[in-house]
């Protein structure tokens, strides 16, 4: 049974409580927000004490800790929890800034504890199962990846000014995704945006929409479509050609009724966001999380890959400014 | 080149005049109708000349008929055809009387001419590849087969009156596909009605809705679902439950398009009515009589085809009315 | 926060403990089974104890009981449990015989204390999204319902004999569902049934295949469609036409991947069985007998509902061995 | 009634002369082919004679010509038919070399005869009803296009080496929908190419598989994915994002039978190729010519559209070649 703190009391962070409390290998031992309301009602309903991250990471008793506060603590908060000889599952982006995660990674390295990124929708039994077809040689070779991720509406502007802008913030789901299914970095990127949705994101120096092409060795090809507005819900989607057909993962949807009147035949639009269509996702990478730690075995998403997904995000961010494709390895010195 | 006579010059017969005319090996070159008007235009566009059922059937150069008229003159007229030396293809059903139908194939059997009966659902490209998945063995053994099978709207009540009843009238079609796709003539019928639609369907002693279930040989079942009404178009559905898997034939909607939007994602209604949705069917159910009868081969459907899907809605006739099983064997003497 | 206790520790028990012990206002205190092994096992996961059923019931500290035993039990167990002061929730069938069942609403009745029958398709989040709409109006006057019900795989012919037939024992589920969505019992009842499946199960005296017709009043219908194998998962679906249109509820999917090639577009099958694709239900059934029982409101099925579907049962398989329709009210005295 | 001349009796040229001939308002007269066998062929089938383009041109008597021969000869065919008086439908691209389509226009729109493009397409009835439901306000503002435009299998290297490239050849449909769907030019394209399919078709100097996104004015966007080859069929489908909502044209697939077995649940694959999936949009092409030539109203595809799919794809190949993002308005002098 592993004893797990949980770092950061917000949204996501209660989502990850009732995984761990879930989960018949972990114990939710003590909880940290620094909005002390927020953790005393999220310790209150697990049954854990509410203690500051540093008296969590300094406990000897604790084998684990959980990151789900903001991002700027991030890369702070995995050193200080692997140089405490802790395994850490953190929450993504490492940070936004690519070169403070390639230190993070160089100083949690040395320490040799496992160190997990928290990209959801790897767990997410459709894009797994898109991916094992793939890996199982369904279509072939791969030849043409095709992205489509629209948020449900977009956040409030003031969250936009911080957020590192669409590429770092959003698409960099995404960015994994399609690192993970090919296996590899991109070569190159080229990135379209506007602000087609608020202007207002606009005049805040960022994107709400945004096309982002990916070149991958030997000719395969990758194209994201970013929008921070699909008036029906979470749009999340895979389409995957290869050289003996095409994989798809659709949406998930509210339910499996269908309408059929004089207005045609209507089901359900798909699940709201990312807390109804990823819950199971959460409850799968919990699950990972802890199969590697016991088990010792290489964690499904390591602190690497969140650097990779960085990278990309930077490129396409400086593609998207210069209207010309980014050669990653030249231009984005990792 | 067949020369064919087109006997009736109604809607179907319109119908099957642009099938007759496209075929490279046939050629339209009389039509008859008892509206003189109907018939004059129809020969107008196509070419025709304008004569009567007699005239068309006596004329040696004709090779065949394609008896379109109402359902009374059918029997007369196959018989006068037969024995003119014409092969025949008639509309459903060949009588609304089960030993007037028999009559007619002991009549018209012996000149040896071809005769086809105009089930146009066998030639349906959809169901048509379910049989023959069905009989590549896809699902195994037969087990439950389900036909859903409902009109957009029900006919004037004076229609109703002399149709034969939704037995006759309507559930023929299923039955022969029920019979057609096990090969054999259901051993048991039964079957409930009700007037639900319309009141007046049933004052007229009719009904609108029914269920009609069939037993095959071997404890194989077949249900079917009839009603006169579905407000969003043409119920044409078929599911077949077998010892390793289910067939399903759905629906053929208006279009491909999907819009998704907070209310839902909503596709086209299923195409209309039987001459939207079944197009091709009928022009493929030229194709192989044309076949069939150049080629010297037997027809796919053949007057005891008729006669049996008439037997069935005998029985269902007869169950509905008297709230119990029947035994086709012993009590449906054909 | 009520104190539970579970009767029957078996594979449904095991179900419902998990939901138990979720619930922020339920907690499980004690378990019983026939087996100790089973009691022990399940009792150590959820920290509760073994006692037996007599002294769970005897017990004044525990509020409620689910009873999760072996049919035969059940009526008994729900009496004392009443007798007791009890709120009760009972797993499907009230009894095999109806008028033990009906003995035992006589007895439990007095007590009144909260009791409900474990309906859990009730609770489908998509039979009740159809429900809603129907109740909505969505389709106008319901006119045919139709419910497609099959196993993944027969049980062995042993359990067949004791389960009280197809009828009582899987199709009960669907009675309740038809007269749940129609509100209220059918007229007449008719059915047909064959061991097509496995010829075993006929020489036990039972179909593995039937369907069932039942006439409402108004002359609304219904027809219910049962195997005990589907060899590609369960298939629980509904479909209802209406004046204005029809509802449908497919089946839940295994997952949203789609692979298209040479050989056609291959989707997932449906859920395996009743433990995936009711997961969610057994869930929200809980919730809703702890609502129900805290709130002092009413519960959303009763003892009553469970002693109608039977009802409709010991109606079909007498219509199944006598080949005739039989009238409800006249020939099954409730 | 419109005396047709078809110029070129190849597989495009004999689509159309069904379509010349099954039409009330146009009868084929005359055909050429620089391959006498295919003319007469072609004639003798439909009743016309042969002659030479010359020929048909110079003759009075004859309406309206169908260009249908190689692409080289298309800008000269359409001037001499205008210079003659005769109406044009002449099938895309108007030539490989933009100045020269150009010149082409300068030259036909003094004669003041209608001439139309045949991007079919636009009267695919699916693309159609997704362009009809957005211009009624459907989905709001238009905000990202995307279109998925994939051939069943490359062409031959011979033919690969003469067909101005994938994005003049085979992406031209898709520049003219994008432009057809936004109803203007998009002020920048970038495209990214590989020949991942075949590099005997990158040796040719081709790509097999590209993307193109394009913007348009305000920020809106399309994205266009190309390949050569997709194993299962055509694969033509169109998705647009708007301000409320999505609209999608999915394929179009060869019969509406699933089968479900262990294995999964499996739906036909998509139409072929063209001449299965735009045999309806050719024949109501061949329509709204007719009846925008004999209503003498603004024909639905001009001569200018065909410019701008041209425009569109010389940008998008120097994009693809450079690197960059290509600025339509100042670098591609139209």
């Amino acid at each position: 049974m592993l004893k797990i703190g949980l770092l950061g009391a917000g949204r996501i962070g209660q989502v990850h409580a009732v995984n761990i409390v879930a989960h018949p290998q972990s114990e939710l031992v003590a909880v940290s927000d620094k909005f002390d309301d927020a953790a005393q009602n999220l310790a209150r309903v697990h049954g854990a004490v509410v203690r500051t991250s540093e008296e969590i990471i300094a406990d000897p008793a604790i084998d684990a800790v959980l990151i789900a506060t903001s991002t700027d603590t991030h890369a702070d908060l995995m050193e200080a929890a692997t140089a405490a000889g802790k395994a850490v599952l953190c929450e993504k982006p490492v940070d936004l800034d690519l070169k403070r995660a390639v230190d993070c990674l160089a100083r949690c390295k040395p320490h040799g504890k496992p160190v997990m990124v928290g990209f959801n929708r790897r767990f997410d039994p459709n894009f797994n199962s898109l991916k094992s077809a793939f890996d199982k040689g369904e279509i072939g070779k791969g030849e043409l990846l095709s992205i489509t991720s629209f948020d449900p509406a977009p956040p409030p502007v003031s969250y936009v000014k911080v957020s590192g802008g669409i590429f770092r913030d959003m698409a960099i789901h995404d960015f994994d995704m399609a690192c993970w299914i090919y296996g590899e970095l991109p070569e190159k990127v080229t990135a379209i945006g506007s602000s087609i949705v608020d202007p207002e994101i606009g005049k805040a120096g960022d994107f709400d929409t945004a096309i982002t092409t990916l070149e991958f060795s030997g000719g395969r090809m990758a194209v994201i479509k970013n929008s921070r507005r699909a008036a029906y819900g979470y749009d999340q989607r895979i389409e995957f050609l290869g050289s003996d057909g095409l994989l798809a993962a659709h949406n998930v949807l509210e339910n499996t009724v269908e309408i059929i009147t004089r207005a045609g035949a209507t089901k359900a639009k798909p699940e709201h966001f990312f807390l109804e269509r990823y819950a199971k996702a959460y409850q799968i990478e919990w699950n990972s999380f802890i199969e590697g730690v016991e088990g010792d075995t290489e964690l499904p998403v390591t602190l690497q890959d969140g650097i990779n997904a960085l990278i990309v995000a930077e490129a396409a961010a400086l593609s998207a400014r210069e209207g010309r494709t980014v050669d990653v390895a030249k231009e984005i010195p990792a």
